[in-house]
């Protein structure tokens, strides 16, 4: 009964490499992946060296997506090149995969932050990653409102809660990959379709990190659960 | 330096009773309105049996319109009577009223809760009645989602932030008025336009309500702030 390995495209930004470094606590078997096989090597290298005996490799993202076989793939890239980089991840992605988006449709624009929001004509980033993945895929929809920072102080509990959606087969093993780090705690989502309303808080998370100067972020509990 | 008083219209739901509950405990002058000046009047009597020395009124929802004066009115409907509540409250609204929107544009049909959310042109129900309130009084978005029984039980905290959004100066009083129910946390959402996110989450939170069959509700907390 071993866990599924997890492999993190886009690994070598803040908030892939936070998931990086919790998930090698934990004694999963992570994959760093980037555009470039040399920061992913480099950036594996760093977790190996904040957490001894991690089991962490780094390689050039369709290596890893390939390498993942049937585990959980997290798509941790900006949002305009969700579409470029699943291009390049289809071929490499093996059917029982699951793939998961945490992205947020926020454009990159100058101006005030809930106002950037885009809404893609699936509804969601996780809808269009979807509707872009092979058959045998699996999209589900998890850790947009987990703050890079509260994942690299590996010392302190991540007090949030992850809103996880998508089929119920790929959801739970997602859910099972949050209880890897401590205080963070998996909620059930329901569908994909439901990764429209937590995508879209994540707007309003950013104004209120704005307007109270939280400059490593506010996190999300639900109370009474 | 007194405090603005309350006015509920459609304070004979469950939520808008809740809050008037809350608020007559807090020593907050109560309005109850209502489209049958009886029920509110019976609504009033309630409250007065449960918290003593509440003061505490019922009115048809016009008339305790006009008497609020500047005061806080909050709008407590079901979305599809929005509109045709508005309509008999414009002559009543008084100059520097601030009109609180705790709708969510919800349809009562049949069927999964996400799918339901319907989207107001204006982008949200707060946004849809800052359309239709006469010059003068602002609208802010707040107690969205706040469970109706966790108001009604008087001796427990309130385990929630209420996300307030609206025009500075009309945002403040309300999120005054949160500081009225212990355990309640109001935070500052910014411009009225998030009230659309926060309208949304809704959806999100019923389905969990049901999917962890949360009889009383499931609340919302920001972590970090």
């Amino acid at each position: 009964l071993t866990q599924p390995s997890v492999t993190i495209i886009g690994g070598t930004g803040d908030q892939g490499l936070g998931l990086a470094l919790r998930f090698a606590v934990a004694g999963r078997e992570v994959r760093i992946g980037s555009r470039v096989e040399q920061r992913a090597l480099e950036a594996a290298e760093q977790v190996k060296q904040r957490v001894r005996g991690a089991a962490v490799s780094g390689l050039e993202n369709a290596a890893a997506t390939q390498r993942a076989g049937d585990g959980i793939v997290i798509l941790s890239v900006p949002f305009e090149h969700t579409v470029s980089t699943l291009k390049t991840l289809r071929e490499a992605l093996q059917p029982g995969a699951i793939l998961v988006s945490m992205g947020v449709p926020l454009a990159s624009a100058i101006g005030d932050v809930a106002s950037r929001m885009l809404t893609p004509a699936q509804g969601s980033v996780a809808e269009l990653c979807a509707s872009l993945v092979p058959d045998g895929v699996e999209v589900v929809s998890a850790f947009q409102n987990v703050a890079a920072h509260r994942l690299a102080e590996l010392d302190a509990p991540v007090e949030c809660d992850v809103i996880v959606s998508g089929a119920p087969k790929a959801r739970k093993p997602v859910m099972a990959l949050c209880d890897d780090i401590p205080g963070l705690r998996a909620i059930d989502g329901g569908p994909l379709y439901n990764a429209r309303y937590v995508e879209s808080l994540t707007a309003l998370l950013i104004g209120i990190n704005i307007r109270y100067k939280l400059r490593h972020g506010a996190g999300l509990r639900l109370t009474y659960i």
